[in-house]
């Protein structure tokens, strides 16, 4: 018989109120996976507001180096934990467990949390600022509870309860309530049992962190317009982003929702006409490796001029058919890509190959696809053309030339990254010059000669970008320490007695953190 | 016969398209100004996104040095023409030349361009972040076309044409559509014919600055949906503020409202006992300054303990009747501010004194006006009792003790500001604790002993703070640098060919500006 797991509310580990549950999927057989999961109806989510608001009232009085303790010990715990872990996930994801999960995932998880440790500690994030003559301060903090709800495709680096969004609100100071995606939500439990742990070693109030599995739509909304909570950190699909976008933008609180990106690919003519089998190989590695599931999968490929994209499309054709088609996250996930393909097949593209399910044996694929679209044509219908399709999947677009390609760039949506592929000789300078600042306005990160799939984490990095990629083109899901300042507001003091301002604004400045004191940056 | 002054569009002085007209009003006498002002209809607001999305496109190409020595020039003639200046706001706003107009808010003002001026050429602002191992490099850069929309009471210091977010819009490299507040067209005209010669004179594109006098407000949520306007920077009511933000909203631009607050002012038992007559004074003074239309204007003052509070009441109702009634800005303003006082009336508070419009010889006037409640009754209906009275009005509530002072704090809406007065001997030092956690959490500033009304261009600044006083808690829409950061997307550079970075972000650094590099700050 199977069991039903518990939540993680108020300190406790406890039967969820909710009636419903629903049991995690193994994506590479198609079967459901034993253990059940409750879904959680409006009390639990009472009972975590309510735990997460008191816990919000004692915050400013908790040591930060306690809050970098506990990140610290939870990411050993991570690591130490990392083959049980890769296993779970690899079970409930079908993502491999090498070179994926356990050695690049996982490390990059408790890299994030050391990371986000050090800047809690630290203190810089905050942008302490000091006017000493006019007898004002100001400095960013804990904004409040956030909602953390994690995505489908990094079950460790993106989850609610042990990702990126889940650091940053943490190290600011912010209590969590996590919501794991439906999608492995045994990977969730385990991490939270760690979680659990070590905050409960830590000193730091019980429901600092609390977990939930899942929730009915309407009580999800419910719960994010409460006014307890206080922030939303959301990566997942557009419809949904939007809906938490609306209620968010009612109740007037800022929500960082990471929504959706095809991430355009500029080849230039010079380069193309160079290093066409080169790209080819390199596109395709690149929009095939973890079967699509990236935020920053290339999804349109736009070759400037048609002098060699004959060659380059039949390349990366060949590629594609070649290539093993990988295992999909969920059967949500192929349902999903089917209908995207669909629609962009509709709006007149051309299937070059693939664009059917690959199920075998109840694994969820589909095969890997390729969509082609005259310049000309997509300029017809831009939106649909635009239509995500997260997986295995790239439209290509021929631009007839430059002109056509800059018309075609100041059709696009926000975007996470944009790249631009041009010859090293020089030779591309003056359409790279044409056409980088119209994609420039139109997406977080810019790339040269590089595909856009890996997301550094690092204090340089933007993953973020105009709407509908986010909902903010100001702030960055991955770096630290930008990625502290979404879930803090800003506060200043005036006039404060010295004794009653926070620590980071005092005279002294025992963490060494940068402040920009008088004009000066100082530590 | 009065003519009708020209709009300045796509470089141009030109005729309106709008067939209405309006003009401004002398508030000391109720009578019109001679001079007429178009109403401009979507004809003129096209041509306005149209040229304002035709010098973005440009804009990169720019040199920011150009960009700050217009601002210089700008605030060098403003402050030449401060005698014309001021005579003329005086009239069309009944705000005294001396010691506001000419003394205090043009060399604000000018102050203001001067600092963004400072700002755009050294370009610290942007936080330029360089990450050389991962060749990343990442900044915050001009965001797109911004509408600046001023309110009424700061002529000069928050006008669309030359305020706060004037200035920060453009030092950030964003072509800006200023929209006046139709109450000092005038003001707006002549400032604008500044900025129009020092424009022409600068070599930047002749469109950056285009000036609107007045819209129907169906035709100004069109223009901010539309989707060449990236931005909007907003001062005014609440209600305005929340269409703004609606229509922002709906299309995922980031706006930055400053729509209303009430700015709750403690004072601790203690203090009141110890120098109830000075705090009278303090707080009388503040509140009635510039007829109290200012947006920190201290319009909820909590006493905690009852002890004392009705030497301060009555100390401070003599002084209320005893000062001379300011000149309101418009009728507009007595209109709300009656209906303002008619609702806290109605909610049960008692009034103390004044309530009535104070009118003469046409003179827009309110006498000067304070209520009380008691804590028990506001914590009945706060909702009603945090109704903004924009005048020379005050709610004064009398809490029985500490704890019910905190019950209040933890019903107050988001506001600016806060303050909180105690006594110097540390017998106040149990209720500060208590009650500044709450009250911090409500506010942008924190103030001790100190009212609220002044707020210095300081780089630690916040005039921000929680919904609904502002659209978003981590921004400040008064303090350079941080200012400018609100009309600006994150752009992130990833591989890119050093010479194709923007200046800021190559290795030579030659503004000198603060540069986070490999975790350090250094110029």
């Amino acid at each position: 018989m199977s069991t039903t797991a518990k939540v993680w509310m108020d300190g406790l580990w406890m039967d969820s109120h909710g009636c419903e549950t629903f049991s995690a999927f193994d994506p590479s057989s198609g079967t459901a996976i034993g253990d059940r999961f409750p879904v959680s109806d409006w009390i639990d989510c009472e009972r975590a507001l309510a735990a997460a608001d008191a816990v919000f009232q004692i915050m400013c009085d908790v040591p930060r180096d306690r809050i970098s303790r506990f990140l610290e010990s939870y990411a050993a715990a991570i690591e130490h934990d990392s083959v049980g872990l890769a296993e779970l996930a690899h079970q409930e994801t079908g993502l491999p467990i090498t070179p994926r999960l356990k050695d690049v995932e996982l490390p990059r998880t408790v890299s994030q949390l050391r990371q986000a440790a050090a800047a809690c500690r630290e203190g810089s994030w905050a942008l302490p600022t000091i006017d000493s003559k006019a007898g004002i301060r100001s400095v960013h903090a804990a904004i409040g509870p956030v909602l953390v709800i994690g995505p489908n495709n990094f079950p460790f680096a993106f989850n609610g309860i042990s990702g990126g969004d889940f650091a940053a609100a943490i190290a600011a100071g912010n209590p969590v309530i996590a919501k794991g995606h439906p999608s492995h939500p045994g990977t969730t439990l385990r991490l939270a049992g760690l979680a659990s742990k070590c905050l409960s070693e830590s000193g730091l109030p019980s429901a600092l962190v609390q977990l939930i599995y899942r929730m009915p739509g309407d009580i999800g909304l419910q719960m994010i317009g409460d006014h307890r909570l206080a922030s939303v950190g959301f990566t997942g699909s557009k419809s949904a982003g939007l809906k938490i976008k609306q209620v968010c933008d009612q109740h007037g609180k800022p929500a960082y929702l990471e929504m959706s990106s095809i991430n355009p690919v500029l080849i230039l003519p010079a380069a193309l006409n160079q290093r066409a089998a080169e790209l080819a190989q390199e596109f395709s590695g690149s929009c095939l490796m973890g079967a699509g599931q990236f935020c920053t999968n290339p999804g349109l490929i736009i070759l400037v001029g048609e002098a060699n994209s004959l060659e380059f499309l039949s390349a990366v054709k060949e590629k594609f058919i070649a290539a093993p088609t990988g295992t999909l996250l969920s059967r949500q996930v192929l349902d999903s890509v089917l209908e995207g393909i669909a629609k962009v097949h509709a709006a007149g593209a051309e299937l070059l190959t693939g664009g059917r399910a690959a199920t075998d044996n109840g694994r969820m694929a589909i095969e890997n696809s390729l969509l082609h679209v005259s310049g000309q044509k997509f300029l017809e219908n831009p939106t649909a053309f635009q239509t995500e399709m997260f997986g295995p999947v790239s439209l290509i677009v021929t631009a007839k030339d430059v002109e056509q390609a800059r018309a075609i760039l100041q059709r696009l949506e926000g975007n996470l990254t944009g790249c631009i592929y041009s010859s090293a000789d020089g030779s591309d300078e003056a359409a790279y010059a044409r056409l980088a600042p119209v994609l420039r306005q139109r997406v977080g990160r810019l790339l040269n000669d590089k595909m856009p799939t890996g997301v550094a984490v690092s204090a340089a990095m933007n993953h973020g970008g105009p709407f509908p990629a986010t909902g903010h083109p100001g702030f960055t899901a991955v770096g630290i320490p930008a990625s502290l300042r979404r879930f803090s507001a800003l506060h200043c003091y005036d006039n404060v007695r010295p004794e009653r301002l926070p620590l980071i604004l005092q005279d002294a400045n025992p963490s060494q953190a940068w402040r920009l004191v008088d004009g000066q940056w100082t530590q």
